[in-house]
């Protein structure tokens, strides 16, 4: 594996879950695998889960590691042939290079702006790093894609599952900011490369993704028909793709007790920070049926696996 | 031990005075406590001396140590049941049982607002770290209590103190801004539970301690009568519980050489930072009876004790 | 070594250039160095390369790491005998005092306010730490030096010159802001203490540097004069010292494809961040005799040597 940006990094979805879990099962036996590496976390916007995760995998592992906070100092330029007499104190080709040489790994996270969806599409900050650094890049969240939440979903849909094909929904739920569609695409796409699960999308009409991600998916709009028979709840909000960046006040979209009573006694799943009987009913979220401080642990182990194999 | 949150948490403080001049007097022999174990340091406020001495400790101890500053993220929401549509993103729930899953030991710095007292008074950010958490929680400072500076203060006076039953004075202090009572409330409890000193509190009127703290020691509204005999002059800002949160402008209150002159030829201490010319003259900080350094150097052991109890 | 605060410091430039080349070399053969031995790195301003070169060259000598941005909490006085009841809640004195007592070398980072010279180049803020300190103290970048950027920068010459003792020439370019002397002040001590170069600065009238700097160097105000036969090309923009912190608008000072016709087929040389198309064109920078990437990497080394010197 040389980055790890998208499902399609991994040559084999099944055998990353394998690591992921080996690593879970024996945390310490791995130490040798960042000997002598340094792993560099550079981040652009807040992170709580990612963050700690990824520190706790890279020092697990025994890698030297750093973490940097860009939002404290200045500008990088992403833009070639410019004049940089603005706001903006150094070009992403000389900070992507400098890093490199203090680094074995490079683990970036950025946000789109949600306003220019073709900028926000082309997913600049993280391509920019893979384009100028000299070792491998991995995404701790980009503008369209949130990789390593969508593995240690893998991880743990494949630690709970009663079937050997479940039914796996994925629900757009209401949520009142704007945010990215990142964690929705790529779940869509690790469930369909992954090949071990069947996805249906239900999100209101205007809310369909991006169809690179969610091809090989069913998308529907109506929820109800999506829940029943699902083994797995995957919630999430998304603003629109399609009106991009636009939101929807749509309550009857939470995931309550109610709508889990439509599933094959599913678990529910959520990729945290989650609202409170916003996105979730306080009864589902606190039931045995919740899965999302399972998700958070396994953020850990999705980590440690990307790292081995790109240490390796 | 199973949290270390006050002086009730100790089995005994004299035990762990002990265990932190063990680690003081051969730091590096305890390598394995934290071997394979993470601490997690959370700060919703600033710290100098508390972050850096707890990390000090806990990579002395071999623990992985990862700080975190939540002040350049999201909000967290602390009341149960609440429709979570403002700017709070993340219930306290989940983020004490997600970070439980990523360390041994959760150490928590918060401060008190100073407005609502019954609300102050009810430290709510560490009592829901402890309530959800399902690691040991270490308080970095609490709205209430200071315990680790508490303990590196008993450490500093069993250093230092001639007699087997020393008198030790706190005196309330001038100060421009309103401070938490926090630290005081905190050492009169340690003080008094201890049992190897007499404590006696001198502050002005209305700025009484509350009783929970105090009951055991001696409180005056004299500082002369109050300093006289002691061989320990602890001083302390704190505004006031009774008019919650008021100060009061009484520079008269100033610990120097006149003050300390009335002492059985005491040492000064204060927690710091400190305000010099306005808590305590130049003379008397600058004084070779001022351990203000050799607190703050007992932090780290103080700490350390603390993780090695908690990590046992 | 007591402190590493100019090549004042430094008993031999060769002999640490050695020791950085020979780190660099083999970089995990002296991890004994700091083993059981603390580095707390310290910033007042932001930091990219500093930041991550001194804490990757701690780390791979075996010291703990600790880096504290202290632009998150309380302002520091450091003026003696004042009554502290403004905005500065602690003295550098007791900063000073309890930071030594948690490491073993306390580096720090402060920049010049650009406004009063005399308070400047009074160097305030890393001379109160060298005063209260009771540690080694490394400056990560002064109000008026950056020797790290300098050893850094005689490393590669080193790597790199082509004669025995080469033509370097430092030359003024233009930047939109007001910049700090440090850089370009280091520079030129650096060179002519190593005595194994010919320097030459250019800049334009009324930028030349402080004499203590430059003396043993040639100053001219004809960039091409300076160019013509030299090996290395140093760049860099500065503020006025004369007319202090004045800026001035020369876009004909940028190092271009033209200018570096005019030199020895020199290698091309910034510390970076560096601003495209204003200080340096794209064609000069993206070229082969760029050594910008090699200038970066040799701060790691550079900090190795002077930590090992430090911790000896």
């Amino acid at each position: 594996m040389k980055n790890f940006l998208s499902v399609h990094d991994a040559p084999s979805v099944g055998r990353l879950i394998e690591r992921a879990a080996a690593i879970k099962a024996d945390p310490f036996d791995h130490e040798r695998t960042g000997h002598h590496k340094t792993l560099i976390n550079l981040f652009f916007n807040p992170s709580l889960r990612t963050r700690l995760s990824t520190e706790k995998a890279g020092m697990t592992l025994g890698f030297q590691v750093i973490t940097m906070d860009m939002a404290g100092g200045w500008k990088l330029e992403f833009e070639d042939g410019i004049v940089m007499n603005l706001d903006r104190a150094e070009h992403v080709r000389e900070a992507a290079g400098v890093l490199s040489q203090y680094c074995d790994i490079l683990a970036v996270r950025s946000f789109p702006e949600l306003v220019d969806r073709d900028a926000d599409y082309a997913d600049r900050v993280i391509n920019a790093f893979v384009k100028y650094a000299t070792v491998p890049v991995v995404s701790l969240e980009s503008a369209i894609r949130h990789p390593l939440q969508s593995l240690a979903d893998c991880l743990t849909i494949s630690e709970h599952r009663r079937s050997a094909r479940p039914r796996v929904a994925l629900t757009w739920a209401p949520h009142p900011r704007k945010l990215p569609q990142a964690v929705a695409n790529s779940f869509a796409e690790w469930m369909v490369n992954w090949g071990e699960v069947d996805l249906v999308i239900a999100n209101p009409e205007g809310f369909d993704l991006a169809p690179e991600f969610t091809a090989g998916a069913e998308v529907v709009h109506d929820q109800a028909a999506a829940l029943r028979g699902a083994e797995f709840v995957y919630t999430k909000n998304w603003s629109s793709y399609t009106h991009y960046g636009a939101t929807a006040d749509l309550p009857g979209w939470i995931v309550d007790e109610d709508k889990m009573a439509l599933t094959d006694n599913a678990y529910f799943m959520h990729c945290l920070p989650v609202r409170r009987n916003v996105i979730v009913s306080d009864g589902v979220l606190n039931s045995d049926r919740s899965l999302v401080l399972q998700q958070a642990n396994n953020r850990t182990w999705a980590a440690a696996a990307v790292l081995e194999a790109l240490a390796g």
